[in-house]
């Protein structure tokens, strides 16, 4: 059970990271200073640095709770699918991807975001190791959902789930990337992959 | 016929390609002066601007100059092993892609440089819009050489090559940016993502 205490340093993260997806948008990660977040969110450097170690770690944890959210809308998503029984005759890989990005789909400001970060994660190795054992966890949590779309239906995998999972998500991020490039708004950027990734969730499935 | 004008000319955006790529090694791509560069090649910046409209341009030809020399290396290899017939009988998804991973493979600094420029394209319309053209041409090639392999043995796609060449380029993007960021050099590099992609072959292969 969650204390008052937990409750309000939660609402204190909350807001920092609120701050921090605010100020990103405006300024970019590197312009992005602790300073600049405390201020919007109102909050002191005291107050920052005993909720976070470094403008890494926030960015590291906004860029978790994006992922987060994304992927607990696809998990209610495939659980009322599951409750309907939509899944159980089987279902349409393409129809089925697109719903799901519908719900999932990134915007211009995140794919933005998780670009600007992997690049901070390939030039410092420390940074790069905590954002590869944030992202196993992601690719773990993608590897769940697939395994229990499989075992509600007839469909069978050609591969791991997790390896299905890592396939999946680096297609999506590559195809929103060249989305965002090709400059699609946020509303067409959510279906920009869905054929690819589609096709790609075609090929899993045992013929 | 290349006149000993064309040759020269040649030469020069060669020599200033070589010491776009070295100073980026050194710099990074927002560090890369287009003054920087012209000092590494002994040029003025007169000899420069008849060669390229700006740093842009002169990054976006030695992306696409890394790209070429790859792609050329696959196809060189693919060209041998049909010659030999080694394609005809059919052959291991796994190990075509290690084979060709090791010649056209990615080192550390190619990885940074494909990611900058990719940032760079997602920041600027214009250029976004430039990369994805040069994009398109390499999948094309990379497209040529599924077919070409294809047409040499019994194996059958399940998806178009177009298709099946785009999921292979990101999903090598993707594996090895991975790589660089969990610090691999660039022997380790050139196997990192070659599992995981001989698996996507294996799935374009009908059973």
């Amino acid at each position: 059970m969650s204390t008052p205490a937990t409750r309000s340093r939660e609402n204190t993260r909350a807001r920092l990271l609120e701050a921090a997806a605010q100020v990103f948008a405006e300024v970019g990660l590197d312009g992005a200073s602790v300073e600049a977040v405390c201020e919007r969110a109102g909050f002191t450097r005291g107050a920052f640095y005993s909720n976070f170690e470094s403008k890494d770690e926030l960015f590291l944890m906004l860029a978790a709770s994006v992922s987060e959210v994304r992927v607990s809308a696809v998990r209610a998503r495939v659980e009322q699918l599951t409750a309907d029984g939509a899944l159980a005759e089987g279902c349409d890989p393409i129809e089925l991807v697109q719903q799901i990005m519908e719900l999932g789909g990134d915007d211009r400001l995140g794919v933005m975001l998780m670009s600007e970060i992997r690049i901070r994660a390939l030039r410092d190795p420390e940074f790069g190791a905590a954002y590869l054992v944030q992202e196993s966890e992601m690719v773990g949590s993608i590897a769940q959902i697939i395994e229990d779309i499989v075992s509600a239906g007839p469909l069978q995998l050609r591969l791991p789930a997790e390896t299905a999972a890592r396939m999946l998500m680096i297609l999506w991020e590559g195809m929103t990337v060249r989305g965002a490039m090709a400059g699609l708004d946020d509303a067409q950027l959510r279906h920009s992959g869905s054929e690819q990734l589609g096709r790609l969730v075609q090929l899993f499935i045992e013929l």
